[in-house]
């Protein structure tokens, strides 16, 4: 169900709400305060189409709010900027990355964010709104803004550490039991850093387009802050990138060391049977019926089979030995 | 055989034609409304080429219209744009990719579309402009050349599931049941994924020019909604890029599947003629005919080689435990 | 031999000659038709490097004229306009890929062209000329060069379809009969697809110059025509991309049927020998000579034994079924 | 424990300090000195805070000067330049790679460096500033800038040296004894390659900034210096691109010595086995106890089935020779 | 031993010297005739720094002149340009790549050109000035600089050349006997290849820069002569990309050459192991002891046996035909 709640907040006093429905929201106080309009879970399209409404948003933007695909942006219209986030998540003992929309609309005074789902990503903001004293309190609805989008960014720096120990586990599985399993699990993490990847690279271009530009509706001061958040969504990047090769390499690690594994099976399979397959020879030699075997009755005949036998093992042991298999 | 079908269309009124020659349509009427004009099928190069002297067109616009491999571009003309684009679909078993292409005229309050071949693709924008109500009736030429890029584009976000349903499927099977057939649809799907590739880039720098470049002819408002496209075939090329990594990457799930199957059934043969080489060799040994063999007489021999047996068997799987082959 | 031939036309008339020498061709005569003077085989460097002077080109054009090895490129002097193309072919059963210089002198109403080889890729042009009614008549040397170009890039995509075909063929070849010749076979066409898209890679920025920039040798109502000729480079460019991506693809597709051929190979052996081994072993030990063996006495010993043989096997067999070798 | 040193010099004199605390240190004095405040170890937040605030420097700098994972960059503020570099080092005998991050802020006369840890990469400086006689007493805050970034690229450079040996010596390990150690290093060498450049690359975007834009705390005389630490940090990113590639490829020759090894171990298996096998079944044969086996009463029998061994193990070498396996 | 030679020159006459120390070069005489310095032999640092000091360089400019592990690179200073080139060479039986450094210092009537090793590349120029009849003669320093360039960068296409017929031989081999020594010289020649084109590819921006800028000290008509070097440039990058495809590839044929033969020696393997595997048994059965086993005693059960062994042995290749293995 969609849940909306309303902050009110200025320099001084901050007023929370949980708002019933739309109507109670407008029409949004004008003045010096900043509101911060929050409407979570979007499977009822009728509210947030009534927002749209009230704000005059554009259709596309609309359309783009209530379809969960987009790929982050920013779109600057006359009144308002739009952008669109990502939050992620991992979900399930398979640890599947989730991904969940987060749409902002910034207008002079108010931000309006419509959460796809019910992550708890975004919570912590209005606790600091209310607590004040702190820069949020004393700034616009643009500080706001950035700071939904910092604590969005935030969660993937989360998530990549998560990352880096799942690496460092394959990393020690890979060389000491490499198995099917192994394969597996470094797919679905590449899987889950590819997915991330789309999710991040867009947001890139998102906050280089807001620091280089000049909106009206970007004081000067925050310009620092998004720029400063825009060196975070490189970290991001780079990262990633570092870590598919990290993956990449371990790929590599593994299917050598199942080539090694193969080599020692094979090994120990040929030295068994180069050794034993003449000595059987031998045997077989000596048991056959004919008449006509003299060796069969000399009188050392066996102990002498059994000094054959030991040379050949050893001049095969000291073969393989040469060849360095063991 | 080559169709015609003909819109008139402004705010209050429609008028759908299926004329039976080329005279019919000409001249184009002057005036408020507009006209579009709708070919089907160009095996039959005769009326394309009566449209063309018609409206005027630059031999290269008409060679390009009946040579079916053109790539997409944007062309900008004195009196009209000429944009090609590639319909898509799935033919039969092998679900082959096909292509079609379709080219558009946009002149001042005309559009031409020559569709080379019999999909269905463009069908539901005639209804949509004879229902009326809605935003192609209220608008020019230029929103309803966006209308056919649009369901274009729309074909290879279906086109997309489908391929996101296989890759899930082909996961499941590359880990439980690897053979031959898995590559080969693997094989077949990377084919896809490039061929559409192909399609869908230079798509790409076509809307980014027409949304860049100030066109007389494409109006303020209809920009946004060329963005929005644009943005669009980003996505569309963005998850074709994440899919081919996700097959190269199953890939390498299926090799190393592979490896790890060879590896067990060496494991298996290696573990069955390690145990039972030297066996075999002792009883061939006291299967000799030598005249001389004591051990032959010794009462508790028998069974003393059975114990034997045991042993040499014993200490294998044991040296086989501890080398963790089982 | 070095064979030079001249044709002079305007729209009204054509002349046609095979001049013994350079002397009888210069100087080219003024006014409004333009002149072709077309070079073929460069082995003697003595005609070339006549016309040269007649026609003052710089030492360094000379020299690209006359090696071989030169990349595609335009270069814009003060008088003419240089150009360096590639004829492509194919050579003999290993279908090696041919390349052959042709360099393009474009004059204010002449056009030299100086091909290294014998390829008969140009002829069709002369006809062209001569029938007349057609737009090279009516248009300058500048069309005329650009009539030159296309035939070249005409003959990189009769190149592609072949290409096309054989990879078709391997495709099949390498699931079917997978085999060393399909890779030497798979190898070749790689290579011939790199020295292509050597050639054709700087034939892009080669048009791009000519079609960005305005020279006054080069009419406006030409560069259509010219950016229609970088549209098709641009196609083989990107079909020559899809292609190599294919023929990766092919490879690995080779090498896990080969994996595949293994693994099924490796399966027989493990099955035949892990049943016959511990059977063999059974009867060698009753082949075994000790006095006092009390089994080999037993009536019903012998068939005991059979049964035995057979409740290993089915166990082996059962055991290979579980393990979905079976 | 956080320590500071303060280094007070003009073209004449040096006067060096080890304040207990920052309130020694501030305000810094005016004049045409240089200052250069160097504090290491940040475990304890205050100290930079507090010379955060006597110098007012921004809170994201402060921020980006205590948390250890920024990326280097170069960032101007009105009266300061904050860049970001990161030293290197190895640890331990896994030779991980170290990276600890120096912040350096750039004012008018004076210069602050913050070191996360205590490496003793940038001690050397303080020596040649007191020795004088050389370019940094008679440069400005400029200059030592430069002088401490000219020592952290330095440390590259010793890095790189260490990296070739050990490819070198991996070059001879690859080849003659491939076993799980080498790629173990092979990998362990790759993920600091990946680091390192991490680390490395974005210093170029920072240098390239600092030499194209005039920036008024930098004189026209250091500019030179700055590209030519622009041109040593491109020599460290090509040498780690050249690694990178020598280290994929000896990867692959690393696989190959596998394969090749696993060739020579079958061959061996398949030689000995398939000379044998016929032989020990022939044995086989004449052992068997049927009563009417008349090749066993003849008298030649027994030299004539040791005739039939060797025709056979010699028809079988000749087989193998003619395969070339031997 | 550092060993100079200068050679100054016009139009008209040519003066050759080796003068003993640096002080009978200096002055450089004023006027139209150019000067060429040219070093050779930087392991007495003493000489360059001398030079340095006469000619006013830059401290940079000396430092790199002495340290040999610059990349090429053009740096304009006021009165003179600095250049870096590297001249390649092939060293010993392995064909280890050796790189040399020429640094070029062009002033306005003079060029000063020092040579790290003993290479005799640049030997060609002398003769040519002193003959004279050229264009060397006839024109300034810039051109002299350019043919030093010149005979620096066909040392490239000689290099060329010989990894070319490398590749050659080395695609014979890889296929008719693929060998660990293959792999080895595949590595060598792709390292050579990575180290050329890391020597080659910064000589790009260079020449470019020098193109693309004006510069006093370049005459107008020498940068057609540039350009041309460039463009030389170009194709020697071109083809070195080329070459490491090739490579590549060859690797890939390798590979799957070992691939084929280890399939081909698993198949001779299983052939016999499985053909005679069951006839071993068959012979063991009927050597077995027992009492009691009345086909021992059937006067026909000999040939029996035998008749089985064929129908095994027959049942077994028609097994092994439909498999295509033979």
């Amino acid at each position: 169900m969609t849940r909306i709640s309303l902050v009110r907040y200025d320099p001084e006093k901050v007023e929370s709400l949980e708002p019933g429905g739309v109507d109670q929201v407008f029409p949004l106080p004008e003045g010096p305060g900043v509101t911060w309009l929050h409407v979570r879970g979007l499977q009822d399209r009728e509210t947030p189409e009534r927002i749209g409404e009230e704000l005059c948003l554009h259709p596309l933007v609309m359309e783009d709010v209530l379809s969960s695909g987009q790929r982050p942006k920013a779109e600057v219209y006359e009144d308002y900027i739009f952008l669109v986030l990502k939050i992620v998540g991992l979900e399930g003992k398979g640890r599947r990355l989730l991904l969940e929309q987060v749409s902002l609309v910034l207008g002079r005074n108010y931000l309006v964010t419509f959460q796809e789902g019910n992550s708890t990503v975004l919570d912590p903001l209005r606790k600091r709104i209310e607590e004040g004293g702190n820069k949020i309190r004393k700034s616009g609805a643009d500080y706001l803004a950035y700071a939904v989008m910092d604590l969005v960014v935030d969660e993937y720096f989360n998530l990549l550490e998560g990352f880096d120990e799942e690496i460092e586990k394959l990393e020690d599985r890979v060389v000491e039991r490499p198995g099917q399993d192994v394969v597996r699990d470094l797919h679905r993490l590449r899987r889950r850093l590819i997915l991330l990847r789309k999710s991040v690279w867009p947001l890139r271009e998102e906050l280089a387009s807001l620091v280089r530009e000049e909106h009206e509706l970007i004081a000067g001061e925050t310009v620092p802050y998004l720029r400063d958040l825009y060196d975070h969504v490189i970290r991001v990047i780079e990262t990633l990138e570092t870590m598919r090769e990290m993956v990449s390499g371990l790929l590599d690690v593994y299917l050598s060391s199942v080539s090694n594994r193969m080599n020692e099976i094979m090994k120990v399979l040929t030295i068994m049977a180069t050794i034993f397959i003449p000595l059987t020879f031998i045997s077989g030699v000596y048991g056959m019926n004919f008449k006509n075997m003299p060796e069969l009755h000399w009188p050392w005949a066996y102990p002498a089979v059994w000094l054959l036998f030991f040379a050949i093992a050893v001049f095969m042991l000291l073969f393989f030995r040469r060849k360095k298999w063991i």
